[in-house]
């Protein structure tokens, strides 16, 4: 069986990470998968949140905000700052990201200091919160290995996986993510260990084995996902 | 070993369901595990979203709120209400809440309705989002029954697992909570699927192997908690 | 002339008050009048309002705020959480909650602390606010007492009275409450000096006899409560 | 017993109404007592608002907005369309003033009309919301009579009473409001009934007794204003 | 040609200053031209700004608020304090009258303070932030002199110009400004210096040679302006 | 007299134009102007703002709205989303991108449909709401052309001048933005009529002659900038 885009069941998108994309930030990539297109952006703060002063924790903080240019999908969706307030689906995708990447670090190694990434996508065709992650973790090491900070300890990286007309599927294109009857997340370290396992009956509910099924696919993709982030660090 | 309050690892706390909690709702209990307590109520309108009727969607929908008094907790927190804006936990909680429920109904058969499912904590210990799954579908399913509406197909419930002090447990009350290295929160249906796993590694990532022992160890919570649920919808 | 639950004008409805209701406010009831019913919680606080500390006024302060379960009226209301802000008729009973409670207690033998009254109704059937009152104030002695803290002066309570088809009727339930011509709410202390009496006509204006009347009325039924209260707290 | 300006303890402040005072709405006035001015526009809008139609009420509908210059108090106060949200304060006073003015008209000969009542405060002295309410029913009954609108029944005015320093006063200026004991707020028809009665101990609960000798007072108060009212509409 | 109101293209409304129009601020007039009337007061607050702390610019500060009445227009404008926002107009505004008035202070001799102009519209006819700013500029000054504050350098006055069927034409009202092809506010020194230029294309691009047209007009009207602004200042 | 880049200062920075940069919108550009990057994507819906119904306007209309990426400034600015609002200088900036490019086109000739055009900064380095506005006409023009909507009349550009430490200069940058005694942007045809003329004192008022002097400078880099575009429409 083939899929939309020619690819097998167990076959990536194209992927790509272009790193130092934006002038400012202290690291930043434009990670592409498919058509979907992510700019990821680690800032460094100086400063933790009042929660972590006020409950005396010590170490920094790593967090992340996920954005989407209005123009992005297929049919327009409205700015969250002019509708004044960012969706649900904006606010779990970004809790996501970065309770992931937070196991990236060790935050007592990064001191007093928060690492904000901004994942904005541009061109948006399924998977952008794996393609948030993956582009993240690589922008949050280059700022960590470009000023020197010793708290990066391994990548972190996540794709989609899902049950599309009854076969398990690898990293789902927007037309198979709408047409999915499982779509499930997975957020690996690159030591092969589980961080986040977001498994979701779309339409009916899944047995164990299936599970399994897909687990196996998300853990055969992610394998290439940290190549090449380990290509890109190279750099750095 | 044994647990803070006594229990053994794969041992549920106390859960308890009082149908026809509040006066006004189609359908409504008083759900309680431990020292949580949570009233779920369901109510049914003769209309559907917006989005529904401008997509041309046919049959009804199902969502949910979920709230918590301010004095629920250890230390009050903030009204939403008063603060003017729910917070991401919240508004995570209730789209997990209304995904689950949409698997227990045929939302064809439910017609042009939409039911919606309040879920209000009152007590907090731990566990409250999947206590409000499995009062949230005992609600949802007396709603139906009193009503007359075959939308009703099966049970739902969730339980919490997660990995304390390197050991495997099962349904944490908040101090397991706070100090679990994984939290795993696993919805499924009274015929045994799937319907949503959610694993996360808070403190370190975790095995394939792992997940498995927790996978187990809700299941075999889970049959309890549905067969309390059955023991009271024979009452409609 | 009977009423539409067989009272007479002048007969309050069932009223009840449960303590330690919650498990970890410092003071909390839940109050029954008919088939309404309100959580209240007294929430204790080392700090001050900020206006306080710019106006340098010494000793404590006592507020409210007050909510309604959707599900908590016949009609299900929207909730003030996801609509991001409070009615105005929220706002307008949680100041007069407020106030009235701020008539309990010695505000400096209170000491630089914060007293927060969380009124949540669970049912409503009229009278909430006067409820919210009455409980409150019974969980506001009862934290003061827990914690030996000598601010607590003297109870308060709140009934409604009104005038129906003609009649002047105590403690009005929610249909006796649409229909009111006149409709007043009237706090005491258990001194039996007035707190506040806020008298509306909703269809037509009224004489000074007719006020004279229902304040007889209400200061007969807030007797009754005041010995409810009374009993209450003996056991603290 | 002389006031701080000199009065009376009976004696109202001096009072006047221009009428006329915008040059757009259907009615308006400037009402000055004392060194409080406000600003009081009526709009007709043939229209009536959502609920009515939603409930199939027929008739027309009165309300009110009311809002103070940053610059009216001696202290400046924020600016509420920059803080983006009305204050509790403002939001009470608002729902007094509408409920207040629709007791002036026949909401049923209103027609399908919503009458939207403005008050703004363009200098503070205290007895704001009595102003607007004594201000508002003028401008209201020359938007009638100007557009052959037979609704308007009766004038309505109010003014404040209160206890300071022991003695029951008259119209409170600021100074006075701000020193008060009790402060009570009285609306009345032209023929003598009460529409509102709000009396508040702000610093100790007051008798029977108390009440009976504030509402003399402000029955006294507002035969003048009412005299002064119906001067104006003659020239309509 | 003549004007709607008779005026001849190159003719300034009738202008009118009123000081001491409020009674606490600590400068204030009402300004009318025409039937424009907007109320301008210069509040001074003994602090600056959180960023000129941050960013530790010393001096002072100077900026303005700009508000309408809800009733000021001919059909009425939704109430920004209830709306919960100010519309992008009124922000745009009361950037432009901040930083016009900033030039006419020094803001070093302005010393640790803010300087709030409110500008409150009563009456709206055309030409609101030209008055905004002629009548803010006044009220800045009276509030410099009364309190001994040197900073106050030179006055600044603002004026409209527009083309209307063709024709430039001087101080715009409602009727001309709605039917303007080109609109312009200019804004000046008395030492006839320019501080803002705001030249609009509302219905055709205009050439270099309108814009001067405009711009000569401008220089005249603000010339009486400014002598209107010294008479009132002569008395300070 | 050479500037910070080394341009001399009649010189523009290097600009250029992508075309097509996005998959899904009607038309779209990346433009780059130095170090600034902005993404300008046409929307074209098939609807009319409320307001022109109500008014019974005929035609179609052209909106823009503009944001920036929290990272593509030197120190990194609140996501305007996660802010819950759109910052006065947004609304400024998107009121006058709006306002130009409706310049572009015959608002008849578009019909009943709007435009809305998004321009979103990815690296600000000065001159992004210029960059907008010439790149968001690019963008426009190829979304009408690609459509065959006959609407397009002629081309609009923008560029900033301005006067740094006494000497006029076009196009500049952030440094020299920061540093200048006056700002100016100025928006045109391709015809070279005005459309915009923004002429501020940031530091000191300016003369006419400057004002001449400004103006000559943008009309020269606005031909280059016109130019460029219309080498890009060639191929559409």
């Amino acid at each position: 069986m083939t899929r939309t885009d020619g690819r097998t069941p167990e076959q990536l998108r194209a992927w790509s990470i272009t790193p130092n994309y934006l002038k400012h930030p202290a690291g930043s990539v434009l990670i592409s998968c498919g058509n979907t297109r992510v700019i990821c952006a680690a800032t460094l703060e100086d400063k933790v949140p009042q929660w972590m002063k006020n409950q005396k924790v010590s170490g920094g903080w790593i967090t992340s905000e996920y954005g989407m240019l209005p123009s992005a999908t297929g049919e327009r969706v409205k700015r969250e700052a002019s509708a004044g307030k960012q969706s649900g689906r904006t606010v779990e995708i970004q809790r996501l990201i970065g309770r992931s990447l937070r196991m990236a670090c060790d935050l007592e190694l990064l001191g007093e200091r928060t690492c904000l990434i901004d994942c904005d996508v541009i061109d948006a065709d399924g998977g952008t919160r794996c393609a948030s992650i993956s582009g993240g973790a690589t922008a949050l090491a280059i700022a960590c290995r470009k000023n020197n900070i010793p708290a990066f300890k391994e990548l972190v990286a996540a794709v989609s996986v899902g049950v599309v007309n009854g076969v398990p599927m690898l990293d789902l294109c927007f037309e198979e993510d709408s047409a999915a009857e499982v779509d499930m997340n997975v957020v690996m370290t690159s030591s092969g260990k589980l961080i986040e396992v977001q498994g979701t009956a779309e339409d009916k509910p899944f047995s164990r084995a299936t599970l399994n099924e897909l687990l196996d696919l998300a853990e055969h993709g992610l394998k290439q996902i940290f190549d090449m982030q380990r290509t890109i660090l190279e750099q750095f």
